[in-house]
Parts: structure tokens; sequence; C-alpha cells
């Protein structure tokens, strides 16, 4: 396959903590970008690496793609250049994935984090795959991040497509969703060469990742916790295992609820408790009944964060 | 919920065998509208009922907004009134599919075929998509067909949620690509009285199908070998089961080979050889290998059809 | 690998409906031999091929080596010369399996059902399972039927093991429990030459069974309402095919009720509705409890059995 | 349920490392004694805390219940006193789990490891496994460790079940072998007050384990690499957590190839390479193939261990 002539791989260390911001939409489904750009306000204060705009929890696939790209821009508009937005701009073709890179690069994301495509599970093979992010990765002007998140895609981007990829110049790291520690180490050895970087894609082995080698985190919770799930960074860097190991048990059962167990509802829920605002869903999501939120918010009461 | 009053069942027929037709390619991956037209004016020798457009075999993920209108229009054209055309309108967002209904509708399309949305399936239990569903099918001008195929989706529309759906009036029938025939015999049992309808989604137990009250089938392998998918049909329905038994039989290899073994582009590969034009498929899927293409002509081959 | 010189394959047919006979317990989970005895006194009336014994539904996981030669050889005791006793030998091990086999056939089974080992299913390949049956059907004194029940073992026996062991003269069929009707049609279409037969493995898919080739059905339902499968086979047979869809529709949910949804515990408590003895289980297994038995007799009352 | 008065957890502490002791068998596939026993002799100069004698890798589910018990006292007669010895004693029905339970411990087993029951998989619930479990810890004259191991069984110890379980004084710890290292987590912080120790079930993901706060691990590896397994385990207690990493990322290829990959045949194969006696497999489980056993070499190979 035909690839531009890139020589190095450009320096990029993607290092750090990001929510994966929700997208807050009105009553009646429309995106909220006042409250959108209020969030951003107020996490601030919180020491993020950046932004993940659209991973799954922005319910990016239930965006127009008109409003994914302006999701980009009036993000932009209020984060600070130091910054990272990290824009997913994954579509289930080639074609479109460019495309949307090319968009959202021009919107002002400092990189593009892009799922596996994965309608046609059956073919997804490596081999495919690897064509599809090389082309990707080949004409995106900013650096490429694959993101493979099984639990909604039914796929696990697989281990020997990651390690040829991680040699690709404008591909700088994984965000894994799946959870899977034996096989977030295993990818860490094989592409240590090439100064390929690991992002825990939950704030629920967010530890784990740490002691395997992953370089941070893309954690739902840290839309509801951002401060805590950036300590518990602060304690994994600096050897802390301890007081991490206590401060991750309380989080666990946190990030269950607001991720597989009530989903982006949850999540919306929890942000509204802690200052921020969730917003309604889009349909088909639908809100939490009462004894889901009761349910939700004891698992924060139990875990003393409320 | 809200639902427009309706008073009875629209009456609609959807028996019958339909092709959920190949999107053909050029060579740079732009829709060729005129290999499209050309394979539908060579299916008019068959008896189709009619046609499914943009169901999963139809590369629907892969085309843009604006494709999948205009591909619509274009069968419009050709195919004559009174066969139906039945068109895919899925889409994750509940307002996105209404609107890709409207306008399917708008294009010609007698009725619209609804896949399950998928993408946040951990959330897409009962409730949420027979509320889905439901705002639909209160919205479209045309019958709704719901669509489980949880090959690609992941998911299986819980038969619950479609027992309660086939109450509502515009929503007619479902294509069932799942293959647990006791599902689809229970599916049956359980919405006799509102005269909803079963599709087989599959040649593979299309017999079976019949056997257990489906009432037709839409099949990918009827884009290759449609006059004898029809076949199979006539002797179901004039209870001739042995020699559909012996039909039924040489069908299943090759159409394993057309959808989950080779896929999309197996099933292009083989219209090329019975005289349709399959075309290029837009990557990420990629072309069959060499190998590939020899084991596939071996099926057909062994089972007598080439 | 070693193999006996057979010629021909024994002629031996095994079309017919089978009840997986269930084992009672006392109160203190000892086999009640007397209540196993007494079932099959009562199940004289009905026209069933023969019975299986130790299929899942017996419990035989729960029996002793000892005990599972005993319900065998007290089961002959009182089933007639004409009645097939078909035993179920498997076990993990190849030499345990034969073990067993031999001394069931002592004890009076007809033939033997081995159900595929399992345990360590990541190395239970393809050529695993054919060297396996190979060796247990050559030190076979009585025909052997492969058995694949994945709902329990988590494996299904691939078909290509199945179309290689078909050729064995001593293997003379298989008892598919997985209820995918596609793949229990190619079997059938792949092992026509060989005289090798097929027994759809519950009642959910009899009907569909019946239609794609299957001679009979080994169910579970059968314990309970035995002449209704039996009659449903003389439907099929008798090419009824719309009678035969109107009861397969009443019995698909009882079935599913004393299979995936109550398991043995709703099998046994819906026999003792029926006036035969179903008994206590063994634990781990636990008595319903009393909303389960309130939902379990619902399914046979809507069905209008009860 | 009725339990036994016991007032106090007994003290045990199960911390350390394991390995689950391969079951050499002679060509004509008889338990070789003479080879197990000296394995055990080579082991003495690795400081491991015990041996795990019939977890999944010593093919116990291959074994007569003769053999089980002979295995135990072959073993106790050449281990030290102060080595554990923890039995793997589960079996399907609850009551053949205490007898066998019972004559471990008489065997000379320390402890006893008890694998869900899981042919009924369907039926096997959260409240079926607790009445299992405590049954067998109140009969038990020995500590009692729970096993997960899905990858066999295909069934996970539900969380509540574990919670539930780890509060009776006479069931000490689990032996997770899932590898789902936010379970994992979730359990250590949920079963902290009652002193409930978790062991990793795999030397691939032992150091993250640690990181959450398991106490050691029973690593099919260890027949292997006793002592680098052991090494781990020592930089992890001393937190050492940079050359720990470096260790453990060089453990996850020779791991899964021993375990996931090419199962027990692997394991014994690359135990003649280190200088232990693997012997022959039990059929069914066939040895490797020679290109197999070139693979196997060359992932010991790649990571510097041959």
């Amino acid at each position: 396959i035909y690839r531009r002539p890139h020589t190095t791989r450009i320096p990029f260390n993607v290092a750090g903590i990001y929510p994966p911001i929700a997208t807050p939409f009105t009553e009646n489904e429309q995106v909220d970008y006042g409250k959108l750009q209020a969030n951003l306000l107020h996490y601030r204060e919180i020491p993020f690496r950046g932004f993940v705009v659209q991973g799954s929890n922005g319910e990016y696939a239930y965006l127009t793609k008109e409003e994914r790209v302006e999701v980009v821009r009036r993000v932009r508009e209020v984060v600070p250049k130091e910054k990272l937005i990290m824009a997913g701009s994954g579509c289930e073709s080639t074609q479109a994935t460019i495309q949307m890179t090319l968009e959202m690069a021009k919107s002002g994301a400092d990189a593009v984090l892009v799922v596996t495509p994965s309608y046609y599970k059956g073919k997804m093979t490596s081999s495919a795959l690897v064509h599809h992010y090389i082309k990707v990765a080949d004409h995106s002007p900013v650096p490429v991040v694959l993101y493979s998140v099984p639990a909604n895609t039914g796929l696990d981007l697989p281990v020997d497509a990651i390690i040829t990829l991680s040699q690709h110049p404008n591909i700088v790291g994984l965000k894994d969703s799946g959870g899977d520690i034996t096989r977030i180490g295993l990818i860490i050895h094989k592409t240590k060469q090439s100064g390929f970087q690991i992002l825990a894609g939950s704030a629920g082995f967010l530890l784990a990742g740490y002691s395997v080698g992953a370089v941070g985190g893309v954690c739902a919770l840290a839309n509801v916790l951002g401060a805590q799930v950036c300590e518990l960074e602060r304690l994994c860097i600096n050897n802390h295992w301890q007081e991490a190991q206590e401060l991750q048990h309380r989080l666990i059962e946190p990030n269950t609820a607001v991720t597989r167990k009530f989903g982006i509802p949850g999540l919306k829920q929890a942000m509204e408790w802690f200052g921020f605002h969730g917003g309604f869903c889009r349909s088909p999501l639908l809100p939490l009944t009462e004894q889901e939120i009761n349910e939700l918010r004891n698992v924060f009461t139990n875990n003393g964060w409320l």
C-alpha cells in the first residue's frame, strides 16, 4: 500500500488524564452548546492533560456530520491552547473517516481518536484494519490515536494490527477500553521501541494500567470526579502505590455505574450532582428511572463521594 | 409516549423473496449508478417480490446521507411500481432515523427496513428499542419493517419488544437475520393475531423459516442465485417439501460463502460470475485474495451452480 | 491412528423420538430407582423409539461412575427389548469414556451417546475431537451417537469433524442440541451418502429439524408431553405441515421453560403435574422458588396444556 | 441454610506463589508418579509458598477419583510440611465435592481449591453457587479457596456471591483466573474487612494483580519459570515497580503460550526444556505438532528465556 514518505514519528506526547466529555442536549434533543462550554470552563481547575471530544461518551454516534465538527469548534473556543483536544473522527468508511479527520483538524483538534470501524465485523480482519488506519494516518494533518472499545463495537483491535500500526510515524498511541490488562501489558512490551503510548480507556483499571506502563487515561468518570482521577494519576507516577490502591478501589464502583451499568444517562445524571451540566440524552437513550437514580446515588455515597 | 391515532393496521403484505441489493462502486469508490441500474434491469426476469435497498449487503454503513437517498431514487427509476422497494433507513439516533425514513419515502420507498440502533448496546434495552421504533413508526408515511441482524450489530431485538411493537398499526413485520429458528417460531406464534409477518434474513434457513410460518426472505444469495431462491419459495408454499429440502441443501454453502465467510466482497465476486455487476467495495472492506476467490468458486462448483 | 478394520457401517436406524429421561432423587439426594422405573412403566403408552439415559437432563454430571452404570441397568430391566436404550457414556478423558462405554453396553445399552469432552475447550480442536471419537468408536461394542450441546459444554462439535466422523462404520449419528438450523441442514447435506442420521436435541426446533432432514429428536419436553412430541413427529413424517406448525408453536414456550429458562428443576416440577415422578435434584441445582413455579405453570396453561 | 457455628475465621494466610503442578503421564497414559515427585524435588530451590495440586493444569478432569487422591498423597510425601499443598477438590455435585474434600484433607492437603461447578451453567446462579460453597466449607476440615476459571468453565463466579462467601469463616480466598483486573480490584475492595485473600490465576496479570491488592498467584508458568515468577513477586512486594514491569513484560508471551495458546501440551513441552518432566498428556489432549513446538520455542527465545 502507498504511504506518504514520513521519515520520523512526529514527537507527540499524549500522557495524562482526559475526560471524554459528554455532549449535553436540551430537552428537545438539540446540542446545548452553552452547557457544553460551561462544563469546560468548570474543568479549568482540574489538571487534565486535555479533552477527548466525541469519544463514545460524547454520543458522537448520535450527532450529524455537521454537529460533530461544530462541537469540536465550540470546544476549542473555550479550551486554552496548552490543553490537548483529541477529537473522535472515526466513521465506518475510510473515506468518511479521512474527511472527518480533515475537518476536525481544521476546527482545532490537536489529534484525532479513531475508533475501529465495526459494522461488518466479520470482515474487519487485521489486514482490513491496518489498511484503514494507514490510509487515515497518511492523510491526517494531526497525530492519530487508535481506539478500541469492544463493549460498543463488538471488536477488539488485534494486537498484531496494533504492533504494525505503531510503526507509522503519524500513529502515536492507543486508547484501549477493553480492559484486558494482560493484553495491554503485551502491547506496551511489543511497541516499546517506537515510542507508542497507551491510554487506559477507563478509570476502572487506571492504576493497573500505570502498573504495566500506560501513560494516562481517557476516563468517563473524569467528567464527574476529575480531580480524583488526576490525583490517582499523580499517586501512580510518583510511586505512591499504597495510597493509589486505596483511591483506585473507591473509584471502581462509581466508574462501573457511569459506564457499563447505567451508561451515558448515568454519567450525565452524576455530573449534575457534582456541579456540571449533564443535560438530556438523545433518543434512543432513555433517562434513568427513579430507582436507577437511587441506585446510582448510593454507589457514590457508599464510596464516600457524596 | 405519544402515538398518532391509528385505528387499524395498514393492510400491507410483505410476503415473498427480496435480494438485499449490493451497491457497486467504481474503482475509486464512487457509487456506480449505471451498474446498479443494470443489475435491476437484469433482475426483471426473476419473480422477486421486490428489492431491499440498503440492507447490510448494500454497504449502507459506508454511504453518506445524500448517497443513501440518491440510491433509493435511482432504484425506483428502474423498478416497476408493482415491485416493492424496502429501503433501509436505520440510523443510530431516533431523529436521524425519522429524517432518513421521510426522505426515503419521498424518494419512492414503499416501506422502510429499520435496523436496531446498536452502538450503545449496553443501554439498548427492550424499553429503549420499543420507544425508538414507536417514534419512527409514528412518523413514517410508509410501513415499517423491523430488522434484527446480530452478526453486525451485536444485538438481538428482544422477543418481548417485538411482540409489543407488532401491535403498532404501522409496524408490519420483521426481518430476522439471526437464524435462531426456535426464536423465529416463537415470534410467529406470539404475533399471530396482529397479522405481523416474518421474513427470514438469509437463504441458509429459508426452508426452515417457511416450515415455522415465515412468509418470505431477504436473502443476500438472491443477488446471485435469484431464480433458485424464488424456486425454493415456490416449492415451500406449494408443499413440495422433499424437493425443497434438496434445493435448500445445495444453497447453504453458497449462502454462507457470500455472507459469513467471505462477506460482501464474496457476494460481489460471485455476482460477476452469474452475469451481474458486483463492482468494487468501499474501504475498509478489502477485495478477496486469489486463494479466497478459488475457495469461493469451489463452493459454487461443488454444489452444482457453476 | 489405529482403527479396527470395519468394512461396512453397522445398519442401525435411530429415527424417532426419545425423552432424555430425568433421574429422580430422594429428598436426601439418593437416586430413587423406584420412581425412575415407575416413570418408564408410565411411558409405555407413548410411541417413543426409545430412551436416552444420562443425557444432560439425567443429571449425569452429578452421578458417580457406579450410579451411571446402575441407572442404565435399572432402566433396561423395565424397558422392553424393542425400545432402544441410548446411554450417555461421555467423560472428559478418552480412556474413561471407553471404560464407561463398555460398562454401559454390558448393562444393556443398545447405543451410546457421547458428549464432547469440553473442560480444556481451548484445545478441543477438530483434530483432538476426531481422535477422541475414533478411539471410542473403535472400542465400542455398540453404535456411537455424537452429542453436541454447546449450552452446557461451551463447545460446538465442528462441522468438519462431524463429516470426518460420519464415515466411521460405528458412528451412526449426531444429537445436535445447539439448534442452529443452517448448520444442521449443512451437516445433513454433507453426510448424506454415509447414512449418517441427525436427531434434533430439543423440541423447540423439532419441526424445523424434520424440514431439513433430521430423523427424530431427543427432547427434554418429551418427559412431560411425550405423546404430543410424538404426535409432532407423526405430522412431520406424514407431511401434515400446517398442523405440525400449529402444534410446534404451542410447544416452544413449554420447551424453553423446562430447558433454558428453568432447567432440570423446571423439568422435574412439570413432570409432577403430568403424572410422572420428577423428584428432587442433586445439589448444587436448587428447587424452583414459588414465583418460578407459578411462571412455569402459566407457560403450560397459556399454551393449553394445563 | 444450615451452617456450623463458626465464630471466627481460621487464621490462614495463602499469600505467595504456587505452581499449579502438571501431572506427567507415561506414554500409555498412566500417571507417572516418579516424574511427578522428581519435579517436586527439583522445585525445592524455588521460594514457592506451596503447590496447587489438581488445578486445571494438573489435568484433574482426566483423573479418576482414586488417582486424584493418590496424586495428593504422593505430592505430600515429598513436599516439606512448611510448603502449603492446596488440592483441587471440585466436582460437579456438592456431595462429590465434599467427599473429595474430605479425602484430600486426609491425604495431606492443607487447603482445598474448589472450582465452580459448571455443567448446568444456565442454573449456576449466585444463589446456587453460594449454597454449594457453604455446604462444602461447612464440611471441610481444611480452609477453602474459591476458584473461578471462565476459560474452562464458561462461568465467572459472580462478585456478589464472592462477597457473601467471603464472610464464611472457612472460606479464605479466591483464585481468579479470569484476569478482569477491574473485577479483581472490586472484589478486594469489597472483602477487605474479612481478611479474604485473592490470588491471581495467571502470570500474565500478576503485577497488575499485586497493584490492586492481590497477595500472590497460582501461575501455570511457574512450572517452567518458577524462579522468575517468584522474583516478580519479590519486586512487587518490595515496591520495585519499574523492574517488576520489565520482568512482567517478558513473562506475558511465554505465559500465554503455555496457557491459552498451546494449553497443557505446551506447558509440558516447555517444562522439558527447563529441566522438568512434562511427560505425556492424557487423550483427548494431543501433543503439539512440530510447527507448534517451534513457535512455542521462539516465544521463550524471543523473550530471552532460552
